[in-house]
């Protein structure tokens, strides 16, 4: 396939909104999917939410950016087509596929149902598929994907609310649940209230957690407590409400993407508490020693979840009726939405209304 | 018992080797000790080790030492004298006496055996204890304790080369077990070959873990291998060594007290690899989230053990035949020892001959 252009590689047309440079700026794309192989789900995009990661990809700020890059992760759509040896979708059901689309299948992370962190993962976008072309995600109308990465969507649950389960969803869960903290009377920090952590307030509520939501900006005090449901909210620039808080936690979920303070949130932990970043920040970040050896509190981390996780998420989410809190966007305000995104003005997720605003080039 | 003299407070008269101020030099000093309380264990002290803690409080690095401090927290001797409810120990046997000589004994650490992080727990030394007076180290002559504290000393178990167990020893065997690397076949990391780290690798090969030691000395290397019985060594200045052991290592004990990376022990931990930090490091450290979130590697760290732990290790230790590697000074030498300390000019512990060079003043 080497030489062809991504519109001639495969043979279902497709099209979308692709990044061409460091710009990160999309513009309508044309590219193809390949046909659809006898493990494979074809399916009709029809949301596709927007992860902070989506822009990190799209500036190359990892330093891996293939371009052009089709982002987006959070895909949801109705499938369209099957392969014959596909159970476990049917054509017109509801799926999602979410930030890993492929994995090797045999070694002992696969093995043990946690394929984000198989060393041959392929992401849903801008990496190299087993096939040699590259991948393109869900800002696009049509996708291709092994179904054992395909999620299956329950009836009551909303595709356009549900799609951040995909990612900001399963990060934060399967973080509460790695770590001990997803149970009753366990009481938890949600540091960072945005994409993952308005979703954290919702399942750690859900296990019946007490919730103290962190924050720089006062402004989510009541959409933390009166909206979202959480008990308590500390602004992490009030010293005396932060000291009043000192070791009550049984752990926080640091979702914050940005330099922060560790320290700080370490100081709210009890004995023996857990410190879990998920914000993938950049830049390094201080730590000291002490609450580590004088209180054994551990700072430690995760990336998404693995398939059987996810839809064992998804499930509990439909069951619970939880989803995430978005503001629809047509495809053609999506270079705007990256730069609110990217000042953290969004409540809390952007979910592009792919099947009415995606128009062919 | 307010305004007496420390030669005064108490009928026991006692002296050991005291510092007054912040330079931290020790010179001689008469005191006095508690009568044997009926739970009490009155020991005439035979040894004491010299640990990195004492330095910090002679100087005041962490600042809170109450002047004058008698240090040592590694106390070994004979017994000489039981208050009538004593049962642990008689007249005439080898005990050991560490850093913790009170707790309130009934809050939930106390009752979970973790009374070195009770919140009030009692230091060895430049504390108040229960009663007021504030408490003397093992540089002296006699000790009195509560028997809760005192550990038996197994009749095999040398007790000059056995002192350093109660600090340095307990400290690595707790946290290797606690994080669940003290097993056959774990690969464990040392991180700096001093007091404590001799002694984790000593305990890793008795439980029959592969052991590598890491050092910025090269010099380190042979003793590691070929005395210590260590498995590998790596000079953590060697990019090469260091790039070729990576994600090698199930967990990592850090037994390094000054400023190091981080960063670079991570990399060397497997998915999922425990970063044990021990060495109480007063600088700040750097990390980057990368390494928490792509392989769920953890920041952790302890502080000692509790007294029935420390008996379990102590008894392990005697098993065994695990000591530490001393080198045994007179009281006279202990400021010039002191200085040696600083410069990590020993190899591995100091041991204070206190029966044999203590002279009453």
């Amino acid at each position: 396939m080497a030489g062809k252009s991504p519109e001639e590689e495969h043979p279902i047309k497709a099209y979308g909104w692709a990044a061409h440079d460091t710009s990160g700026v999309l513009s309508p794309f044309k590219f193809s999917r390949r046909a659809t192989l006898e493990d494979d789900v074809r399916l009709k995009v029809l949301y596709c939410g927007i992860c902070h990661t989506d822009l990190h990809f799209l500036k190359n700020e990892w330093g891996f950016t293939t371009y052009p890059i089709v982002p987006g992760h959070e895909i949801v759509g109705i499938v369209t087509e099957v392969g014959k040896k596909v159970t476990k979708v049917k054509v017109g059901d509801k799926v999602g596929v979410g930030g890993i689309i492929g994995s090797c299948r045999s070694c002992d992370r696969c093995s043990a149902d946690l394929e984000q962190f198989c060393p041959k993962q392929v992401l849903a976008f801008s990496m190299p598929y087993f096939d040699g072309t590259i991948t393109y995600g869900g800002f696009s109308n049509e996708m291709v994907c092994n179904e054992h990465f395909v999620l299956r969507f329950p009836e009551n649950l909303p595709l356009d609310a549900g799609a951040p389960l995909l990612c900001a969803g399963i990060t934060v869960y399967s973080t509460m649940k790695l770590y001990g903290i997803a149970k009753p009377g366990k009481h938890i920090g949600v540091n960072g209230l945005g994409g993952l952590g308005h979703m954290a307030v919702k399942f750690a509520k859900a296990w019946g957690a007490k919730v103290t939501v962190i924050s720089t900006s006062e402004s989510k005090k009541d959409e933390a407590i009166n909206r979202l449901g959480a008990d308590a909210f500390l602004l992490s620039s009030n010293q005396e409400e932060m000291q009043a808080a000192t070791d009550t936690m049984d752990g926080i979920i640091d979702c914050v993407p940005f330099k922060h303070s560790l320290m700080q949130l370490l100081g709210l932990l009890k004995f023996e508490g857990k410190l879990c970043v998920v914000g993938g920040v950049a830049e390094p970040l201080e730590i000291y020693c002490g609450p580590l050896l004088t209180a054994r509190k551990m700072i430690a981390g995760n990336d998404l979840g693995g398939l059987k996780e996810t839809q064992e998420m998804i499930d509990f989410a439909a069951e619970h009726n939880i989803t995430a809190d978005i503001e629809v966007i047509s495809i053609d305000d999506v270079n705007e939405a990256m730069e609110r995104l990217e000042k953290g003005d969004v409540r809390y997720r952007f979910v592009i209304d792919i099947a009415n605003t995606l128009k062919a080039p």
